[in-house]
């Protein structure tokens, strides 16, 4: 008695599975919500699927209610996140769920955000529907490491890319760098940057490369990612190519930068975001916090070595992307970011690998710090 | 007339393909003969299997022939490698098929030993068997590269095999590099060893780690590579771990090196190869023509960043195994070896990657240096 039996079945995890695989659809697009898929199942067949593709549009439930029309009651809902309780941009999920008659809900994992977490299992039990929880929980978090890590901890998930030679290299004594890596590791840039809430870059590069900062798919894209550009002075020129380019600009400043720059960025497009810090740097830590309650889930860091060593040294790497091509560029080219010297193996920080993957005539390996 | 009708088939190519994975038990063996298998096939049906597995031992096809028993008579042979039609220290393995009544031979590629180079072939056709060419030649390239390259350029294919951070270095400033990468890592490293005819490694590891340079597998091995030594004043101490471990020992010095040391690595069961070269230091493409015309077909060395580094410069490099672990070893650390420093991104050599895999917590990296 009070004990609810285990009724959780392989059947049900290869059920789950298609549902994370139905989530992927809002990789680009749910920013900055949760990416959640949703299938309806009835006798064993699937009656209905859906995902959340955009923020303000409807949630995965719903697509998947609506496919499922009639067929939704009496259907088992397998769904890669708790569903929601509360009145937000949509009505609440659970709701929708009881009110179609589904009779047993599955989720992966519980929603971390204070608004929902608990409660939307709570509501569907309530209603009298069997509720299982942690099927294929760990999968359901690599969907969504920005918006767990901001919800859990108030920051957001930071990846660092960069593209280095074997020989952890980036450019050789003068700068050069261009095209270390070829087409096929850039087009994966492309879908790193599509994926991410906001691209983050400092001006060095802005002046060195001008670059554009926003991805570039084959077929167009319904959301851009931020760009943010950490600028202490506000050296951005008003023309950089990237105020012109899709998505959002706020650049991250020192208060005492000079006000006539302040005035020739917003003029341009740009937010402003003053940003304190010791000695007149930026606080990268307090950055993030803001950049979190901005809503930023997943950050794509492209930076020099600079910027890159300044978050390895400050702990905010959750995850390097580090794309290599097969040269060594030499004692004397730019290292990927400045590490050490240290006096004994034992106190080199160790990266897990996470994947290692070949991209054309590159590789590509992602990376983790590793629990210690 | 004349024209030989193409009757290849993709049901070949799958014939072929096995008879490639046969010729795999010889890996570890065959040295210094190619690694070869054979299959014979008679209405779709396999009815034998044979490959060389060890020197002196007889070749695939007697293998294959004796499996079959009478079922040969009028089967297609599927053989990775020409026949051989001289007499070695097994007789001519085109006179056995001949012999037997395969009526049909399927062949990947022809041995460029000039001992045979098309006169199997040639045999097996005057014989009136109809033979085939070039099923699956790349796959079979790849078997053999020590090999094939002894007979066709005198010089053995030279494996560089190191474990590197991802910064490209092999220790700290003051040397210390145990246990870099991990066990699945090392295990690798030990069927690598296995495979070769010959480890080779420079004195100052000898002298540094004490290394025994012997392959140690789950299993015993019915051959052991030969243990190089590059030591041009025979520092090699007598009682040094190598010299008691399976498999000859060849320790490579300069003619000036001391005679009482001579004395002392011969009775420790050395063998001694005096090789010169300009300012006194040893002259390595002259010893790799010494290596081949004693049937070395594929060297791993294992060496230290110098080492690495003239071999990288004498352009003698065909393959280089990186074991990468995930961590920065930092600015001060020993780079794998040295390149450049390089004026423009143009100069610098590319490499191709061959295969990218995960060995546990670590990377493996296969590459070639870049035709051009």
């Amino acid at each position: 008695m009070g004990m609810i039996p285990r009724v959780m079945t392989d059947q049900d995890a290869v059920f789950m599975a298609e549902a994370l695989s139905v989530a992927e659809q809002g990789l680009y697009g749910a920013h900055p919500n949760p990416r959640v898929g949703a299938l309806l199942v009835k006798e064993g067949r699937v009656v209905g699927r859906g995902a959340h593709l955009l923020a303000g549009e409807p949630h995965a439930e719903v697509f998947a209610l609506g496919d499922a029309g009639a067929a939704a009651r009496g259907a088992t809902a397998y769904i890669t996140l708790e569903p929601c309780s509360h009145q937000g941009r949509t009505p609440p999920c659970a709701d929708a769920l009881v009110a179609a008659g589904i009779s047993r809900v599955v989720i992966a994992m519980r929603d971390p955000n204070p608004l929902v977490s608990g409660r939307g299992v709570e509501r569907l039990r309530t209603a009298g529907i069997l509720v299982e929880e942690g099927c294929m929980a760990a999968e359901a978090e690599a969907l969504n490491p920005g918006y767990l890590q901001r919800m859990r901890h108030g920051r957001p998930w930071i990846r660092l890319k960069q593209a280095m030679s074997l020989d952890g290299r980036v450019a050789l004594a003068d700068g050069q760098s261009q095209w270390l890596t070829g087409e096929i590791a850039r087009a994966d840039v492309q879908r790193e940057r599509a994926r991410a809430s906001a691209i983050l870059a400092g001006v060095g590069t802005v002046l060195a490369d001008n670059p554009r900062l926003a991805p570039r798919l084959g077929t167009g894209l319904r959301r851009y990612p931020v760009k943010v550009i950490l600028d202490t002075h506000l050296r951005t020129p008003p023309d950089a190519a990237l105020l012109a380019t899709p998505g959002p600009t706020w650049v991250v400043h020192h208060p005492d930068a000079p006000m006539t720059a302040q005035a020739a960025l917003r003029a341009a497009g740009a937010e402003l975001l003053p940003c304190g810090g010791a000695e007149g740097r930026l606080d990268l830590s307090a950055l993030m916090a803001v950049l979190a309650r901005r809503e930023v889930n997943e950050i794509l860091v492209e930076s020099g070595p600079t910027l890159a060593s300044a978050l390895f040294k400050a702990g905010l790497i959750d995850e390097w992307l580090l794309y290599v091509a097969p040269l060594l560029l030499g004692r004397d080219a730019r290292p990927v970011l400045t590490a050490g010297p240290y006096a004994t193996l034992a106190e080199i920080p160790r990266w897990s690998l996470i994947r290692t993957e070949r991209m054309g005539d590159d590789g590509k390996w992602t990376l983790r710090p590793r629990e210690s």
